[in-house]
């Protein structure tokens, strides 16, 4: 598993100095883009499979702040999946130190229809569940 | 309890035509400013008191996807409130759809230490209360 | 001529405690989007007819700082139009001190292709020359 | 001159499926932050200088739209220096495409007041007018 590195831009930080609190929901998106990349299901992927993946929930724990200029390496792992959806964990950190640790549940729609991920994407559920029990 | 309305910009849409899941943690804040504001705890209030009360988590639940020109109605509810965090629930709604639910919780910060709420603001935790017990 | 009200937003300041000047170009969007509105060629009508408005050029002279609860009163002027584009400017206040001007240029597309404004909708060439001659 | 990449982000792309036009001016604050940092003008340099330096005016010509996972890869230079002024070029492009225009102007402020960059950072003003020549 890779390490996704943010760095913290000067208009992502607010007026008490630190990184919105905001942006991490869009850091977590980064990292699981390049996540779902490095796995082969990444967006060409998807569009050409017809696949869009809505967010369905999202959680963030704020842990020490961090600010521009900061290199913030973020980890995501697969933490559940069942037939229509996945779960993952990201924790972010700047050094040694925890940030930030998050978590986000996805479904797959096609047509506007959930997506049997055991039936289009066999592979993926495997090896999701090879990172989820390893 | 006042609803605060937040109509979604163009420029808050994403590729799949539909609000960027990370904007409504913003959504989140613009409601909870106005209620602490409704509250006669706003934002001046805060900065003459030297309090600053950063957000120490946030979850959300995406039920119905919204779009450019939606009028989101955000109803915010004390939940929980100890002797230095506050809690808070949000239900968004376009007509009489709930499109999200959201939870943030708070702490306070003078001189970059944790406020006890009682000694400092006795009145507001007198008025939260009420709203979690009413 | 109606004057559109942005209030500043907490996570639209930056570190220096001032709106970031990035944020005034969406403000500038939100404010002709409601114009466009007002013009009866708001974006449901431009959809119907299957017009999409690209911005070509923007430009903005930051005069004096805005920040964090402001209300912007933002008026619109179409200043040029010609066969297929439409120049707008925007002046923002706070009270009465101007802070920022700014300026924007558009084109319109129907199936990916310029769209003749004189042909497709005459009555919208006839109120913008009015707007600017008057 | 070095070249700065941005890979445009999911969150920074449209109802149009394109990086929305206000990003741009993000992306030209990413470049100009990496540029100053590698002229030794970087943040920390300034905030040790106890100097600011806000953005005066920002045009952005748009040529050809971008969208997500596009590397834009983006040159600054500067192109105009004044006693109290600077401003700087961005071209930006997707291989070999053109895509976007920009031009900003900075004045620096110290303790709130203009600096005369001659006087406190003659280095700078060297480097720059090498550069404009150049």
């Amino acid at each position: 598993m890779s390490t996704y590195i943010h760095q913290v831009n000067y208009y992502e930080c607010d007026r008490m100095g630190v990184t919105h609190h905001s942006n991490y929901i869009r850091f977590m998106e980064e990292a699981r883009v390049a996540r779902m990349e490095e796995l082969g299901y990444g967006y060409a992927k998807m569009e050409e499979d017809g696949i869009v993946s809505p967010v369905m929930s999202v959680s963030c724990e704020y842990k020490k702040t961090t600010t521009f200029m900061d290199k913030i390496e973020i980890v995501v792992k697969a933490v559940e999946i069942s037939a229509l959806k996945v779960s993952f964990e990201y924790v972010m950190r700047v050094g040694k130190a925890v940030v930030c640790k998050g978590r986000t549940m996805h479904c797959f729609l096609k047509d506007g229809k959930p997506v049997v991920l055991e039936e289009h994407w066999p592979d993926f559920v495997r090896i999701l569940k090879e990172e989820i029990d390893g």
